[in-house]
């Protein structure tokens, strides 16, 4: 048997701590090493630092390139930012210095959309080092892209998809609930909007173009709303209580046009505690077209559990891939890793899928 | 702009003209032949022997190796049966001359389990011919399998998987009636199955080990289990009558244990107009784990309109795979193909994903 798969994660806030965690519990894995950006958790152990209750041995590096050349992982995992303009950096490193990289930044998820020329060069640059890069998450990332792209497969044609996530966000902490106007008054939340404070969901281009790409439509424009969701009751967290008639959360919505017709819909409510006014939170997915087609589930898959599984789960099919830039339809599906994730890898056990 | 993909239909019934329809439907793919294993049909028109209400100008063949050799084809797509055994020779003939191959045959969805060798077989095979084989389906190839295999992506663990697939068996003809038992007496249902008369659905190990493969699972043993559906109400076809105490169909199960413990439970009630007892057809999916995931829609994904376009949608992967024989959990999901079916296939086009 060969070696395990060396991952670092490059982040150790909530996210880095979950996929941290599920990196040490995998077999055929093994964590070496941790970065993070915050200059007050250098030293830290990972595992003191990222609340694992454990210690790892793993001490956090601030210096990314030091981190590499002294633990020479295969892959790494970026859990630092949203935005690609913001991610690249690390991206660059990584890719430099012959590590594949899985990034769950929203807009990594579909890289050509924000930014072409970025994807262009990781796509050019991971070419030349023999490395993969991926970006995924649960959304973008596979409720309102991967999984509507799937289902367009049993479709002999399409008139228009409907996609809808109601979420729960009482499970995330305060720079999230922030960016979505939670605690806020109405007024103070159209502000936020025209500020950039409020955001909604990041990641609603890159699911439409994802889709759109791979069943090949030319969108014309999207449009996006953002709605405050006003809260009738009182609903209240540790670090922010909104009051009835103040914002629970954003209601974010947008549409894609094709020749002057909406075609793609996706929506995206969150809000704190939803089930206080009756809100069923879940996933839908609705196709118009040959055959028509619905696919729900409730509650909602929960955003943090899941981007931190696909991330890791994505190691084997990452590692498989061509080296350039990849996104999530371009590979096969994720599967859970529940045995040994180096059988999945080509060349690391005799042929892939040969687990039998 | 090259030239289309050049595909033939290896079976000329229900599911091979669907198919043949669909790709005369799409932009990038050319029907350039179809063969037919009955003798009666050479030479007939395939758009009136297939019914499509139109003249094709493709004359059915009876010789397979000598319609490849006339018309060239890059890829086919077969028809003509459900078990691996039936399926083997069309299959060899096709990847000896260079041609790929998308079959429907249950089977082939993962040839190692029902012929080991015969899968390591065609594997060889076509990895010298430099071509790619894949079998594909509603059911085997989608909903108990593939979708529940993407599911499992957004977990961290699992403790077992439910799926169930309850459909409609009406827009079906005589042969597949005759497998579910459909208009027997319940003696004569057991008697059928003894005699292997009634079959059920045909694929549940096929999906199993596709599921457990792609997660890492061990199965020690599956469990089969086919009872008839009795019918309470009297149930008319124009070749079928059920009456109250009759055979609707038949209830499918397939139990995998693990550790001795069942971890996989796949459901398939078919019979025809379940309506008329109130039963609500559909697709489940339950996986229990971290976290707990349910997904269900109803109706059922169709069959038949499923299998077609899931067998011309990945034409596209298959030729973009490398050579080999592959299974649905090894290639990018199924993506309906609505624009030009060439610009997703790499070399056809400059680089894949680029047509935005």
């Amino acid at each position: 048997m060969r070696d395990p798969i060396r991952v670092i994660v490059v982040g150790t806030g909530q996210m880095g701590a979950g996929i941290g965690r599920l990196i040490l519990d995998k077999r055929g894995l093994e964590l070496i090493g941790a970065y993070g950006r915050r200059p007050e958790r250098a030293g830290m152990d990972f595992g003191e630092a990222a609340g694992l209750g454990c210690t790892t041995g793993l001490l956090i590096s601030n210096g990314l390139a030091d981190l590499i050349e002294r633990t020479r992982p295969h892959v790494a995992i970026q859990a630092t930012c949203s935005r690609l303009a913001d991610a690249k950096d690390e991206i660059i490193t990584l890719v430099e210095h012959g590590v594949h990289v899985i990034s769950i930044a929203e807009e990594v998820a579909y890289p050509k959309h924000r930014d072409p020329e970025i994807a262009i060069e990781i796509d050019r640059l991971a070419a030349t080092c023999g490395v993969s890069v991926l970006g995924t998450g649960v959304n973008p990332g596979f409720v309102l892209d991967l999984l509507v792209i799937a289902l367009t497969g049993v479709c002999a044609d399409i008139a228009s998809i409907r996609a809808e996530r109601s979420n729960d966000l009482s499970p995330y902490g305060p720079s999230v609930l922030a960016s979505q106007g939670v605690g806020l008054t109405p007024e103070a939340f159209q502000r936020g909007l025209e500020h950039g404070n409020v955001v909604g969901h990041v990641g609603f281009p890159e699911s439409i173009y994802m889709i759109a790409d791979a069943i090949g439509w030319e969108i014309e424009r999207i449009e996006e709303s953002r709605e405050p969701i006003v809260s009738k009751v009182r609903r209240e967290m540790p670090f922010v209580i909104v009051g009835p008639g103040q914002v629970a959360g954003c209601r974010h919505r947008a549409i894609a046009y094709r020749d002057g017709k909406p075609v793609i819909t996706l929506i995206h409510p969150q809000q704190i505690y939803p089930q206080l006014e009756d809100v069923k939170t879940g996933d839908r997915i609705e196709i118009i077209g040959r055959p028509n087609l619905r696919l729900s589930g409730s509650p909602e898959i929960p955003g943090g559990e899941a981007t931190a599984a696909l991330a890791v789960n994505m190691i084997p099919h990452v590692l498989n891939a061509a080296p350039g830039l990849h996104v999530m339809a371009d590979l096969p599906v994720p599967a859970a890793i529940l045995g040994d994730a180096r059988k999945r890898v080509h060349g690391m056990s005799g042929l892939a899928g040969e687990s039998r």
